[in-house]
């Protein structure tokens, strides 16, 4: 069996894969692009993952590549591809997690939902489609947002004046995307993951919380109405869920982990928002909460080996990022006092120094009452803040 | 807070530190005897383990030393002591793990069920023993043994004679330790961790398979008469084994995990076997079946750090060893034809190559059915035979 795993980048979810891949036995690599990040255990090489040369070498080490974000240039994943290495997800695939415009394209042309949208490029087209939509929408890069980043909401035609201007001086022109700004309830995310050989299987469609356009809390799953919460609702909601993903999957070529961050609106219907192909934030509850967890089942998956139970392994799984904490500090400076208070919180440290607002690690609590879940988890993470 | 754990040894032990390690951002080095060993990842020196400079020099680059096995000597332990080194369980509490003379006076002591013993230095001392316990009975060596090495039945009184002699060479004297051969319905192990501060936690009792000495096959926890399970007996067993490991533990002065074997009796009582002082074969249900496994517990012990629930995720837990297989084979290369049958069943390798009778990996399956769950595990696991 191969089984020499390499990541590209050094974040905390190729940190999050050393664990499995050290149960299951497979050697993970990490091409990180500094010394001493989140990943470091793992790293065997440090470099720009934007150079040809670099990624390459570090390629002519491993069975596969995969990716700890999808930064990586189409030209250097193309060449990768051109030397024979296995790409997972491959650049046809990641092409649609790269490109929010081409995503929505592809989405539309799938026949999935997504929220009313269009490609614009220039001010008097995004005043049109203000027009139409009440006034107020969303503007989005195509490219490099990610975590609230590129991402913002308008009312006036030229409130993405300095966008256009940008995107004109880049010389490769391109199109911003404006969408209609869902009416939501909650949002929810479903993860699928598909191997080579075309397997697919899904995890519970969960609830995420966002506070400044970064998520905060996942609650997995995602209540149903039979679960008397606020903001629930028909339990086919999970089905829809789940078929969309299976349909993005299956349409686009996915192999490995794929995320897709979902709109739950007010009249029942569910939309497409953004895709991740890779461990996304909001399946972080599976270390703890799933028998096998999205960052084992993305090793599975790259590898082609058969992908693992889904099962949750309690009825409830609350997941709460760290961001930020007191600047400097570790996450574990805090860990005497959460952990004698709650003994069954599960505490995941990034091992990066804190800063405001960044992601330094998260807690995850299990078990069979939702209210008490949450309301001890929210508990032990406020001391990180 | 102090944060880095040193591992004395390079085997599975370390190994399975590391995924705990990395989750909660503690970082762990090993010293491995020999490059290339299953903690491969985390090994930061090579060397021998009862050399004082190499384990000294070791020790300087961590906050607190523990080990993968009990085989460090004394005199190293001590020295280290004596230079400020934190070490977890220390010399003192090590003592009667190392030596299961010193073990039985000990529990003896304690007030604390042992079979009938005896230390013994000649074979005539040996024949007494047999004549008053039925003619047959186990003879150890206080040192050196493990996974059924240094234990053997005789039924002469001339049978333990190359001991004898192998103890007269060694120059140091000492005696061999008879024991009644117990007549026991099954064999259990009760886990309990102890931080520096006194903190206890403790696992529920498990019952343990052991074929030619070694252990195969652990469910956790132990079957109690009301599961009608053959073999099986009243819950105060449970409350027995725990009592005993809390006052080993607390009368040793154990710090981190303590694994106490025990045998229970025809007759409805549990004597002490064998004692561990670090996490256990019989404790590796716990990585997918409790809230916090041994290995994360003895992290946070050795650490001072609060300890971690021991409530099992789901009702039942049943871990298969993998022992040898075809010899130089991975483990991984049996994966996927076990992993497409059963993929509820977690795959734990050691990265170590196949040899006849050799631990190279384990499987863990969990769930509500005792019934179905061994039988999915046995099958699974016969895969790797």
């Amino acid at each position: 069996m191969k089984s020499t795993v390499g990541v590209i980048g050094g974040g905390q979810l190729a940190r999050m894969m050393i664990p499995p891949a050290v149960a299951l036995g497979v050697t993970i690599k990490v091409l990180e692009e500094a010394p001493g990040m989140s990943a470091e255990l793992a790293a065997t090489a440090v470099g720009d993952y934007r150079d040809l040369d670099t990624v390459l070498a570090f390629a002519q080490t491993v069975d596969v590549v995969t990716f700890d974000h999808e930064h990586v240039p189409q030209h250097v994943l193309h060449a990768l591809v051109d030397a024979g290495v296995p790409v997972r997800p491959g650049p046809d695939a990641l092409l649609y997690a790269q490109d929010k415009l081409l995503m929505r394209q592809k989405i539309t042309e799938l026949g999935l939902p997504s929220p009313d949208w269009a490609a614009i490029s220039d001010a008097d087209e995004l005043g049109a489609f203000l027009e139409t939509h009440g006034g107020r929408a969303v503007v989005k890069t195509a490219r490099g947002g990610y975590d609230g980043k590129g991402v913002r909401v308008v009312d006036d035609k030229n409130g993405a004046d300095d966008w256009f201007i940008a995107l004109a001086e880049d010389g490769r022109g391109g199109s911003l995307i404006v969408e209609e700004l869902v009416d939501f309830v909650r949002e929810l995310a479903q993860q699928v993951a598909r191997r080579p050989s075309g397997e697919i299987v899904a995890y519970p469609v969960v609830e995420t919380v966002q506070k400044g356009g970064v998520c905060a809390e996942v609650i997995a799953p995602a209540p149903t109405a039979g679960d008397a919460v606020a903001g629930a609702s028909d339990r086919t909601v999970a089905d829809e869920a789940r078929d969309i993903a299976v349909r993005i999957a299956e349409g686009v070529g996915v192999t490995g982990m794929l995320a897709v961050e979902l709109f739950e609106t007010r009249d029942g219907r569910v939309l497409v928002n953004e895709l991740a192909m890779r461990p996304h934030n909001s399946g972080h509850w599976s270390i703890d909460g799933a028998v096998t967890s999205q960052f084992e089942q993305h090793l599975r998956a790259v590898l082609d080996l058969p992908l693992g139970s889904t099962r949750p392994r309690e009825e409830w799984s609350v997941m709460i990022n760290v961001l930020g904490g007191p600047v400097g500090q570790l996450m574990q400076d805090r860990y005497p006092a959460v952990a004698e208070r709650f003994p069954a919180v599960k505490l995941h440290s990034y091992a990066k120094e804190s800063r405001p607002g960044r992601k330094v690690g998260h807690v995850t609590l299990t078990g069979a009452s939702l209210d008490g879940v949450l309301t001890d988890a929210r508990a032990a993470a406020a001391y990180f803040d």
